[in-house]
Formats: C-alpha cells, sequence, structure tokens
C-alpha cells in the first residue's frame, strides 16, 4: 500500500456514509478505484431492492478516489456534478463500483463508473451485471 | 391525508435506506414532494459534510414521488437516470429535499429537484442555501 | 447596450455555429441570455422536426453566455459539461433559448436552461412550450 | 448494405441538420455508428474551434442510430436525454462521433459516445483525441 493508497484509505475511514452503508473501499490503481457494498435491507428501495441513492453513493466515491489518483500532488477531490443511468433493477448479494478517470486536467477530471450486481456474496457462478452506469466531473481542490 | 399521499408514504416507509439516512416525508402535493434529514455523523463525507450520495438519495426519492403523483393510476415509478450538480459543500443541521414535476408523459417524466440546507435544526436565522440541484427521467412501470 | 452586453454580442457573432443555424442573441441581462432561432428545413431531425442538436447548440450558448454575465472581470467562458432533457418533439416555427445562472462560483458556474417552441414567427396563439431542459456547468477561463 | 443500415441511412439522409453541418454516415453495426463531420468555419464557437452543440449534434445522430440497431423491429428512436462532457476544446480537421449501445431493453436504450478529434482530414500522423463523452437515454416509439 503505498502512499496514495493510504491517503485514499484514510479519507475512504473518514467518510461516515460508506460505513452507514457498509462499504468498502477494495482496490486503488492509478486512475482506478473499486468499492464493494453487501446488500442488506437498510439499503434498499421500496421493492426491497438496493435504492439508487446506495447504488450512486458507492460509485460517486469510487469516481472521485479515482480522480484523485490522477490529481495534482496534495490536492482533494469534490464532486461537481454526475448523471448516472440505471440499467436494471439493482438485485444482488454484492455490489462493486468501479470508478475509472477518463481525462485528467489541472482543475477538473471526466471520470465513468459503472456498478455490477453479483447474485451471491463469494463465488459467483452467473456473470454480475452492470445496473448504473455514471458519468461524472470532479474538481480537484487545495486543502484548506 | 389523501389515497396517493397514503400510496407515497407507504412506498416510503418501505424504503429501508430513508430509515437509514433518517429521511422523513414532509409533504406530498400534487407534482411536489419534499423529503427531510438531519443531519447525522454517519452521512458525512470525508471533511464532515453531507455527503454527495445522502443528498443525492433524498432527492431521487423527492423527484420519483413527485412523478408518481402524476403517472397514471395504480402505475409505479422508477429512475431512469438523473443528474446532480453540487453547488456548494453540503453543510447543514438539516436537509430538505424538493421534487417537482416538469412534465409527466404516459411512460416518462421529466422532473426536477434541489436540496436545501439548513443552518439549524427548527427556526432558521440565515436564509437556507440550495446544495444541490437535479434532473431526471423517471419512468411509470405497471406493478407486476 | 452596455459593455457586457456588446462583448458577449461581439463573440456571439463570431460563433460561426450561430450564423449557420440561423440564431440570433436577443436578450442580455444580468444572469439571463435569450437566443432565438426560426425553424427551417436545415434544422431538421428525420420526421422534420428541430433536431435534438439543434436546440442543444442554442441553449448551450445561451447559457454560457448567461454564466458569463456573472463571471470575474475580463474572463471567458467554456462548457464543461451539460444534460439535456427533451420534453416533447421540437414542433414550432421558432425556438427561443432562456440561459439562468443558478449558481456562479469562482471558477465554475452552474446554469439552467430551456427551449421554447412557438407555434407562429410572430405574434402567438397558442402558449410557447417547452421543448428542452438543460442543467450544465461553465466553466471560467482566463483569455490567453 | 443490409436492411438495417438502409434504414437508418435513409433515416440519416432525411436529417437536415446533418446536411447543414456536413456531416456523413460512415459505419453502421450491430450496437455501433459512426458518423463524420470535417471541420468547418459554420461550425465554430468563438474561438474558431468546433462548437460544443455540433459536436453534440453528431453524436446524439450517432448513439440514437446505434440504438436503433438493437430496437424491437420496425420501431423508431427518439432522444429522451444525453448528457455531454467536453474533456478539450474541438479543435481538428476532422470529428468522429462513436455511439455504442451499453443496454437496450424494451422500451429504453443507455448509449454511450465519444467525439473523436483528428488532426488532419486523411491519414493522421498524431492520434486522434478524445474531445466529448456522451451519456444518453433513447426510446423506442412505434412509427405512426
Amino acid at each position: 500500500m503505498n502512499d496514495l493508497h493510504q491517503r485514499i484509505a484514510a479519507s475512504f475511514n473518514a467518510q461516515g456514509l460508506m460505513a452507514t452503508l457498509g462499504a468498502r473501499l477494495v482496490r486503488v490503481q492509478d486512475g482506478e478505484v473499486q468499492i464493494d457494498m453487501p446488500f442488506a435491507p437498510g439499503l434498499s428501495q421500496q421493492h426491497g431492492y438496493a435504492h439508487a441513492g446506495a447504488i450512486t453513493s458507492i460509485v460517486d466515491s469510487a469516481c472521485g478516489y479515482a480522480a484523485l489518483t490522477r490529481g495534482p500532488v496534495g490536492c482533494e477531490v469534490v464532486t461537481a456534478e454526475f448523471k448516472t443511468n440505471f440499467l436494471r433493477p439493482a438485485i444482488g448479494q454484492r455490489f462493486v463500483a468501479v470508478g475509472r478517470v477518463v481525462n485528467a486536467g489541472r482543475q477538473l477530471a471526466v471520470v465513468t463508473g459503472e456498478v455490477l450486481a453479483h447474485a451471491a456474496e463469494g463465488g459467483d457462478a452467473a456473470a454480475p451485471k452492470v445496473v448504473a452506469l455514471m458519468q461524472a466531473t470532479m474538481v480537484y481542490v487545495n486543502p484548506r
């Protein structure tokens, strides 16, 4: 775990919402970050599937941290905006959000993300399915 | 509380995520729905403000239910997609999400939403500030 | 016509696409800009209505110039991103795009826009209809 | 050129805006459509680059026709909404828009698109650069 990974892990652990949702940071690499979230009833919408807001929360964090891996030294990241399409009901035992940098400038980064639903917690007989697709703009800011 | 309000309240109460976030349905009227969420540490991002995902979750629910007030009789609503701009850090004691229908067709509704941050829990000396702006597409579906 | 209006008019006149589309700058005020475009067959999609791209072009320009009315002195504006919902077929004799600033910061502005379709070129018996809704992020840049 | 390709070519040729912009349909395959547009001064924004609206017009058409390749037999496609990020100034001699289907349902398709700028009209010494990224929702409709 290098410096950047440590910084991102510390930041992730400071996000109260990620703990509330039961999400974990599972991968940090150059330009790509992955976050896992097991399904739980406290994440549901009215039909018992994962709520679009929970799905969006983890892919927003994945996209933000992906942008951070390409940002100027010492900077932080805030979300300027994101857009998410929901492709099918978010049914699964586990959701994996992946954020990937498309382009990182000096001020802004454009990032895409997706959330995959896994039918089973561990090994997965069926292929995971994409339930959400994000396209986002992140802003690099200097810490105060 | 009329039939539609009751149906929406029942649906809202079935959303596990709304309870997890501490959100409450506070107003349902034709074409407009309002949801409240007091701030809590378990909703935070890394700097202690409300996480974009928590903010988005309540305004998505408000937009969905606003669409439902204009949908065909007996239908339900799912989010096709939304886009959220974050205007400033979500600092406040209480967040109020308002969803409003712009246009409702037979299959789709276009809805806008905003989230206002209130500095104090009860009466508010300072005017509330808009922290997020949403533009969304909702789909009317038939219950199975 | 004040300085800012003159600067925006000069910039608008330098946009080759606006001339190609037959668009005219019709109003510039603090935080709001309006652009008109009469319908012409060269703007159509396959069913003969105005193409989503033509509609988007005028509301993007309106949103950008609206942001410029609130920008730092001497700055210019570029579009970081926009999102447009199309509410109904763009049928009309004349389209009016209005861009309005929601929030202008030091680096970024959040702007909303709409396009109204007018049934007749001049006086309008029927009320104009909203055919498109935009939510956009503009970036303030320094001229080189 | 199979039936679907012929239908799409006929529809493309009926889009007045594509002729106005000088755009050409260059590839139709299952789930992917490509449209070319040589740069011309009549497509410019105020600094002489291609206008975001012109760039968006061709990638919207590419995304719509990509969706059509996966739609129900005999259906047509309209754009419900799109979101476009602009990654860098659209400087080039030629722009190539590619639309690709991510998911096609019975009513809606989710499509992504990108626009590549080529420095030279023909053979290209430098690698083309992505200038815009789109994420869109298309609706399948029955022809009247």
